[in-house]
């Protein structure tokens, strides 16, 4: 199954993203679909902990991943080969996607019998967040080597985030990296937030977050089956 | 010395960002001073590599430094503290500087006397690029941690700079990056960029950066000696 297809997404015709977004996540929820907005710097780690979570969730939901970047199809790739439905979406440059390029990716890969759609987004702290897609959840996955600054210097990042995920732990004895200052520091943008460190490498802490995902796909397609959807 | 002014930037009034930073880059020349825009992810080690280079270079060049982020004072504290000029530029949200945002900055700053200042560009792979500041030189770092497929999906970034620095080589054991493929594929992308691997932590690699960056800014100061200055 190591096929994908290619989208070169076009800048959004609507002059109010929000609304626009509204719209789409109410599409989404009738249809009893979790989209999950997936965010970080590049090289966070995003793809490798997409590939374990797809390993651990395969068999009980049928899922589908949007990878978004500036260029080439190199995650997607990676992404195809762990046996789940792929699009690359090309932004042709652009820094973050909106609702309407979602739902452009959204369109080429088809939701019909989904339950669990991630869009992996362009590797940025700054636009993405700025943007919203139109998914039900945003998370994003900061890594240790980052250093335990970041809530400071990218504030809205982590005050739109329902879920953090501190990733490379395994690494973080070679970085200064204080796991309970940073996330006090996210706590103090968004004292909802849930903090998980992770390592996508070893595996540790994945099922603490497997756990979250599986109960929030889980609760939309308990929605559709209890008349939410189109049915 | 632990004195910074904090400057909030404006989106430039000019429609031609090109031509701005042309004009910036002539003033500049005439000036004698260097500008050097250095980019990155974030956290990919900018400011601990700007701290290793003043130390270095503050003997024998009056620098002055420019910190650009969306928000927060922590990076022009740090800098502040190693003893040269500085100021916070804050980009309102902004993924990036233009030549206009870059000029504000050096206003604030004032250029006289000085024979290097250096931007640190807000940390993003993606919109600094895409941008002109009218700096001489570009720089980028990407650190070890961040992947070695980084030029196949930020292409732009990598094709714009005239030196890849390659950051936390000491910690590279800890991930799987290949120095020589990344530098091959950079060079895909741009044949003359110049890559020089350094641990901005344990300084390795810091004398064969610190002897680029003394050249070029000796070159300044010189054709400023030979008449190309405002004296």
């Amino acid at each position: 199954m190591n096929e994908f297809r290619t989208i070169e997404v076009k800048r959004s015709i609507f002059a109010d993203n929000d609304e626009d977004a509204g719209r789409l996540r109410g599409e989404l929820k009738r249809e009893g679909v979790f989209l999950l907005n997936l965010m970080g710097s590049p090289g966070a780690g995003k793809t490798t902990l997409l590939v374990r979570t797809i390993e651990a969730l395969k068999e009980e939901f049928s899922i589908a991943v949007m990878e978004a970047d500036i260029d080439s199809d190199v995650d997607a790739l990676t992404i195809s080969r762990a046996g789940v439905r792929t699009v690359q979406l090309h932004t042709g440059g652009m820094c973050h996607l909106d609702a309407d390029m979602t739902r452009q990716g959204l369109a080429a890969l088809g939701t019909e019998g989904l339950d669990l759609i991630v869009l992996e987004n362009v590797g940025n702290l700054v636009c993405p967040a700025e943007f919203d897609t139109g998914a039900a959840k945003n998370v994003m996955i900061l890594s240790a080597p980052e250093g335990d600054d970041k809530p400071l210097k990218y504030p809205l990042m982590f005050s739109v985030c329902d879920v953090l995920l501190i990733n490379k732990i395994d690494a973080m004895h070679v970085f200064d990296f204080d796991i309970g200052l940073c996330e006090e520091r996210a706590r103090r943008l968004n004292p909802g937030i849930k903090v998980i460190p992770v390592s996508a490498k070893t595996g540790e802490g994945i099922d603490e977050w497997v756990g979250w995902l599986r109960g929030e796909t889980e609760a939309f397609r308990a929605g559709k089956a209890q008349g939410g959807g189109r049915a």
